[in-house]
């Protein structure tokens, strides 16, 4: 079965590609499905060579029987690639692609493996609760990103000198919600993998297809009060929110299931508009708020909401605030490290000409879609005089 | 194995939104996308709160365990999402939003279930044939989509004055192929799923891929025959009617298959184009016409070949005739209810000018395609002066 | 399991018709999706009517039980789907549609089935190592595929006088990219299925992932050391082509998957670029590099690295080339005689004008992208004056 799981984590990973592809301008959209390329076999031969000694403590790189051994060993890989592939669409339009590269080897190689490793540790020593690692996926990656996109820097023309921000329209909104329907698709059977160690007495799948449910009506409710209509990014972000957030309790009965998926389906958009209006980072796919900031209350859910006395329940939430607190610690100390170091070496960033071409012309020297006409010659490119 | 059939399944409806996506203009094709993720969402809640109640006869509705219970719920609740997928397909480019939202609700939480419990009782007592449940998927979405389909009226444009019928082409081929290969693909285990509580000691999966064979193959002769050429839309008719066939007799001997996968493939095109050309019935996605005539002939098969004498073959074609009448009846009652009441409250059909702006901008304030220049800035609209 | 592992290849072959439609002009891009359709449609019917009786020697053609029987018949047709599937891409463009339908009937109804007789037989007893049949579904659809390219020509335009290739760009980067990824996802199962009847006491997904990450990244370093940047195109190859060769050998141990799937890696896309640029063979998808070149490799590989002394390896490495000359020569007679017996009744090859309207207009009287201004009315078809 774990072979399977790991397919439907293969899913999903590529329904982040898709939903990347179609969040960035057309100009970028080779880039970003190229970067996910490079980035799946980099991060896997970074988990083989290096991630899997220390997950396993095995005290062997390069093992030559490591994805030999294991069923699991294979879903793990899988995994790993998805929170791998948060940092590829929160960095896109405006990363380098080799910096971007060394990012992947980090998270397959220290990152994800080091909270893998926590979380059959001393947090499970401690009774944290993360039935479907979403720790040790989401907010690594989620967090991973939000650092590279701080150190970065927003695109070109994103933010006005009066502070204000521009809305910068990915140039296919049914690629971008194709791609969020097959995560969908994809997050149950990884879910799914990841409780299978867990009490699998109850139906995680149904309780996964509840939350989304709960957290895309919720967002859609949302959008109704605030903008009188459905927005298809903030829905996106609030069913994909739910569905990370349940990740870290798929075992807690459907009733907070409905609860859990519905909170995090008004958490994640509003998430979204906070970071990119107030903080100003700068992220195409919304995916600090669908990975980390869903993440985050997927995990003090999971404790708040357990079976138990008051008390024990106030113990637990400690618990899970200080599990988090260790976990975040450690991915924003890696991520900064590194990209301090590439800002310092390679450099982070596309040149500006480079931006304003594209990436698909500036680094790879193609176009995405020679036949058709595009609506300015670069797509727009915005910046004040 | 059901949390993969469901999965399969989940494929399925991932497949129809593409399929519709394709089928609409590009000024229609996120709203589509939106309805899709909407029509996910509310199908999921409906059939938790109520329409579970009424399938399991537990007399508890918002049942704080049903997804739990039983994995044969959760892929109970994916089926149910392929039916109102239906809907959503066969009323686009023409329907207001928040309507399109009540049939999704009133699918999940009593169309669907009342069928699917009278599968279980009464139905399966009078020994009507049906292994894969297509009356409680196609027949339904079908016939709710048919009366939406008369009630919101057709697009403008699309018939003239002298009753003639203008072909409105969907903005991408490419996406409605690739659409309803990703269909195929799920229709395999969602039917496997559903007749996995039938004699399983023969293969289905063979067989349904034989039949969608010789569907695709007898629309491919009947184009040849009356146009010369390979139409793709009436291969994709025969193609999809021909699995949708099949799915009520999966267990049928090979050669039936064959035989009821090449009817339907003959039966559905000119179905679809029946409705089109005669009953004037705007169908963008095609629908009626794979999925409830491709159903009513496959329960009508699936009676007729079954191995028994002359006599009982004919008592069970009355059977069969029975059980759909009573689902037709049940489908088309409850479906004209409730659009009769849209209609005379929230109203049922966007206003012209929305229709001519196209939905996504006019319902959900966003452009599909911001970087791509399209052959006129709204897309075609057609209308006779 | 069979099932699943059939639908798995059905997802691959999904992914092939995606890469494919990509990968050609916007004029063309309707056509090789109808192609796709009609091609699963004829070689599953093929299989069924004559393949299946040669391959089990049942002696009954039609025969009525035969996808009943088995749940691996099932598989075997997925699998032959992939077969066919190749040469559909290879021949787009230019070819005809009526006699690719007589090769997709050729492949389904003799050239797989004897080959896949010939490894459960002679092949067998020779002790042929070809765990994942790569043989018999990649050899033979590429070398057929590379005989048509021969027997059908160059696309108007492709080559120049002086000899030189102009590059044809396919008109969406992002639809290959994502056909790639899924080719992948499917890529995995599909093995798994093969390599069921084998040892499977080690674990096969873990190594073809393994590879096909080796081979990607090998890919990319060639490509940043030959032109600096990396090329979409030679990374999807290389990638690809890994996973093909690994299909040969996916019981190796680890360190050997690497070092496969790596140089699968370097000698598809080289080979990719000497079949354009040396031999001057016009193939739009590198269907021949990433099928056959890398199929011969990954026998061959499968021969010289088997865990056994020199000269048995020596003695292996002979069984393995004239298993492959074998097959070699069976794919290119049967072939070579359809294709020119199709060339001398039917025509293999477009008129020049409908190839320059596109044959979506010319064979289909349907343009693909109706919404979209295309850069000109024909795209782009090169011509010397």
């Amino acid at each position: 079965m774990f072979i399977l799981y790991g397919i439907g984590a293969l899913l999903l990973r590529l329904g982040m590609a898709i939903h990347a592809a179609g969040m960035v301008r057309s100009k970028n959209s080779s880039s970003i499905l190229i970067r996910s390329l490079a980035d799946i076999c980099l991060t896997t031969l970074a988990f083989w060579a290096l991630g899997g000694a220390i997950l396993f403590s095995s005290g062997k790189i390069l093992d030559p029987h490591l994805l030999f051994s294991l069923n699991s060993a294979f879903f793990l890989v899988c995994v790993t690639l998805v929170a791998s592939g948060i940092v590829t669409g929160i960095a896109s339009e405006r990363s380098r692609f080799l910096p971007m590269c060394a990012v992947s080897v980090l998270l397959g190689a220290l990152l994800v493996p080091i909270v893998a490793r926590w979380q059959i540790g001393w947090l499970m020593r401690l009774g944290f609760i993360d039935a479907g690692r979403v720790s040790m996926i989401h907010l690594t990656g989620g967090l991973c990103g939000a650092v590279g996109a701080v150190m970065i820097g927003p695109r070109s023309g994103k933010y006005n000198r009066d502070g204000s921000s521009n809305g910068i329209p990915g140039h296919s909104v049914p690629l971008a919600a194709i791609g969020a329907l097959l995560m969908f698709v994809g997050f149950i059977p990884t879910i799914l993998g990841m409780a299978a160690n867990g009490p699998m007495d109850l139906n995680p799948a149904g309780n996964v297809l509840l939350a989304a449910a709960a957290g895309g009506a919720a967002s859609l409710l949302l959008c109704h009060w605030r903008y009188g209509k459905a927005d298809v990014h903030l829905l996106i972000v609030g069913f994909l929110g739910a569905l990370v957030a349940i990740s870290a309790a798929p075992n807690t009965l459907n009733i907070w299931a409905v609860f859990i998926g519905a909170v995090a389906g008004l958490i994640a958009p509003l998430a979204a508009l906070h970071i990119d209006l107030i903080w100003k980072i700068d992220d195409p796919t919304s995916g600090i708020a669908i990975h980390a900031v869903s993440a985050i209350w997927g995990i003090i859910a999971a404790g708040a909401f357990t079976a138990a006395p008051f008390a024990a329940r106030m113990k637990q939430l400690g618990i899970q605030i200080m599990g988090l607190l260790a976990i975040a610690a450690l991915s924003i100390i890696l991520s900064g490290a590194l990209f301090f170091l590439l800002k310092a070496t390679l450099g982070l960033r596309a040149k500006e000409a480079d931006e304003f071409d594209g990436l698909d012309l500036a680094e790879h020297d193609i176009g995405a879609y020679p036949d058709f006409q595009q609506t300015t010659i670069k797509s727009y490119h915005l910046r004040e005089a």
